[in-house]
C-alpha cells in the first residue's frame, strides 16, 4: 500500500490526524529507548502515525534501539516517518533513503532547497521502488524560517516569488506525497494549501511548545499535526495526545461544515 | 585546540590538503567497517583530514561502529568531519550537534538556508561550547545546485544577489570555519573566495566521479579538496591518495608563486 493510502487509513482507524513526534531530550540510551516504546504504547489509540528524528537515531542506532520502535510502532498498526531532511548530493540521498526505508520507515523527509538532478531526483525513485512516501519541507515552523524559506526569488520566467511557493509548486511536480509547513505561520498554510489544495496533504508542526495553535493550522488547511513535546513532556501523554486529537477532531468537522 | 588550527596543524604535518571523503556503497556492516578501517590506515599519510557521512552512520550506527573509526583516525593524527548537512530547527540542530560533537567529532557541516533564529544558532553555540567546527554549505557539487545555491534573490537591502552570495556573507557574519563549494564549479570557488578571502578556508568536493577537477578548483581558491569514490574505490587507494596529495601540492605551490 502506498504511503498516502496508508496513513489516510490509519487517520480513519484511529479517528486521528496527530502525528506523535517522538523527540526526547538525550538521556542514557538504555532508559530513552525504554521511555520511547512506553509513550509509543501509552498514546497509540490517539495518534495516525510516528514521526522519529535524530533524538533517537543517533543515540540508539537505526538497526539497533530504532528497529525495536520501529516494530512496536507496526505492531500498534501505525506508520513510521524518518525526519531526516534529506539535503546531500543525489548518491549519497539515495543511500540514506535506502537505508532508512530498509529499517521500515514508510516515508523520509527531504529539502527541496537541493533541487531535482542528481538532488531528490534519486530520492523520489528510491521511494517509488520501495513504495514509499517523500514529505518535502515547504515553509519550516522556527523563527528564522523567513530567512530561507521566506526570501523573493526570481522564479524560471523571471517573476519575483516566494521561495515556499516555488517548494509548494516542485511538491506539486515531484509529486510529493506531504508538504511541511509550520503551525507557527497558519497563513503560510493558508497560501500554500490554495496551490496544494487536496493533491498534498500539509503536514504541520510547531504546535504547543513552539507556539503554534492547532486549529488555526486545520482551519487553514493542514491535514495532518505533528505534535513533539506537547507530548512526550506532558506528565499524562495519554491524556495530552486525547485532548489534541478531539480538538484537532473538532476543528476538522467544523472545516468540513464550512464547506458544505 | 580550535578546528581551524587542528586542521591547518595536520594539513602541514602531513604535507596534504587532501580530506578523505568514506562514502563506502552499502555492504554488509562488519565488512563495511573493516573496508572504512582498512582505507584510512592505507591513505593515513597522504590526507589531512577525514569526513564521514550517513553511508558509514547509518549501518554502522554512532556510538558503535563509527566510534571504532573516530578512534582509528584519531590514532593517525586526523581530525574528523561528520558531513550532516544540519539543516533542521533548532532545538533538534542543537540535539544532533551535541551527538556529533560527544561521540568525537571536530566539525560538523551545515546548511545555511535554515536561518539563524532557532535555526543554526544554536548550531554555533554548541560548536563554541565544545570547541568544534562548523562547516557552511555554500555551493554545492551536483548538477541541480544552480536550482538553490545558485538562485537570485532579493537580499535585505531589495539587491538582487545570488544564493550563494548571500551564504559565503553569512559564513563570515557567523563565524564559520569553513565554506563547501562544490570543484564541479570553479567559478563559483573564485566568486565565493573573493568574499571569503582567507577567513573562511573553502572546502571543495566534487572532483573525479563527479566531475570537478582539482587543480582548477585549488587555483580558483579552494583550501582543502575533498576527495570520495577516486580513492575509495580505487584499486591502490594508497596510490591515488598520494598522487592527489601530490598534484594539490604542485597547484598551491603554483597559486602561492604567482601570488609572490
Amino acid at each position: 500500500m502506498k504511503f498516502q493510502e496508508k496513513i489516510k487509513d490509519s487517520a480513519e482507524n484511529k479517528n486521528s490526524n496527530i502525528v506523535l513526534a517522538l523527540d526526547l531530550p538525550p538521556q542514557e540510551p538504555t532508559l530513552l529507548l525504554k521511555k520511547a516504546l512506553r509513550i509509543i504504547e501509552t498514546v497509540q489509540h490517539y495518534i495516525c502515525a510516528v514521526k522519529i528524528n535524530r533524538h533517537l537515531t543517533l543515540p540508539l542506532g537505526l538497526f539497533d534501539g530504532v528497529k525495536k520502535i520501529i516494530e512496536a510502532t507496526y505492531s500498534y498498526g501505525l506508520p513510521m516517518i524518518m525526519d531526516c531532511k534529506i539535503n546531500d548530493i543525489g548518491a549519497t540521498n539515495q543511500v540514506i533513503a535506502q537505508y532508512y526505508f530498509k529499517a521500515g520507515f514508510d516515508a523520509i523527509t527531504a529539502n527541496p532547497f537541493i533541487g531535482w538532478e542528481q538532488g531528490l531526483k534519486p530520492v523520489f525513485e528510491t521511494a517509488k521502488n520501495y513504495e514509499k512516501g517523500v514529505i518535502l519541507l515547504v515553509y519550516m515552523s522556527h523563527k528564522a524560517a523567513c530567512e530561507g524559506y521566506g526570501q523573493i526569488l526570481k522564479d524560471e520566467n523571471g517573476k519575483l516569488t516566494p521561495q515556499y511557493v516555488i517548494f509548494a509548486k516542485k511538491a506539486l511536480k515531484w509529486k510529493a506525497d506531504g508538504a511541511v509547513v509550520g503551525a507557527t505561520y497558519p497563513e503560510k498554510i493558508r497560501e500554500i494549501y490554495q496551490i496544494l489544495n487536496e493533491k498534498t496533504p500539509i503536514y504541520s508542526p510547531g504546535v504547543g511548545a513552539q507556539g503554534g495553535k492547532l486549529q488555526e493550522a486545520i482551519k487553514a488547511g493542514a491535514s495532518f499535526i505533528i505534535v513533539g513535546r506537547t507530548i512526550t513532556l506532558s506528565k499524562n501523554p495519554a491524556e495530552t495526545a486525547k485532548k489534541l486529537r478531539d480538538l484537532a477532531r473538532e476543528a476538522k468537522n467544523r472545516v468540513n461544515t464550512t464547506a458544505l
